[in-house]
């Protein structure tokens, strides 16, 4: 299901090792800040991380939020000795 | 988006610790015995888990197969002193 997203770089929240509760900081103030939707992408283990996000925004902040659509996908990194290796990445529509 | 899915106990995988490649082999099983479409569940970190076996049904062993409905949502669980904790959890609907 790898579609065509429209999505501006502002409304993409990008899941790294900062706490959960900081990225769900970052969702709760795009949508203050007017967005209509905000995509939350992860790759690994941290997509469980997403999850938790999308999960703490609907149900502690933002409960007029709804999860659109969800897609998985596989991408391919250049490891630091040339090889490659496969990871699965999430991205999480969040829609108000 | 809690909503009613249409489950067989028997198509349903869950995630727990084996390795990924178990669980890629529980579905491929399932559907070559038959199954039109395999849930696969997952809780906490395990999430991740679960968008392997996914990625890697779909990739590696049944091309045909695609990523339908995935849900997310929040359980309670009850510790063992008693009080309660939420986790995550994810459900990816994967259909023939």
């Amino acid at each position: 299901m790898e579609q065509a997203t429209q999505q501006k770089d502002s409304n993409v929240i990008y899941i790294g090792k900062k706490s959960t509760m900081g990225y769900v900081l970052a969702v709760v103030t795009q949508f203050n800040g007017g967005a209509k939707e905000v995509y939350i992408k992860a790759r690994g283990k941290l997509i469980s991380h997403a999850v938790d996000v999308a999960e703490i925004v609907r149900n502690r902040f933002l409960p007029d939020v709804k999860v659109g659509n969800i897609l998985t996908k596989t991408e391919e990194l250049d490891s630091e000795d040339g090889t490659k290796s496969k990871v699965s990445a999430i991205e999480i529509k969040l829609v108000k």
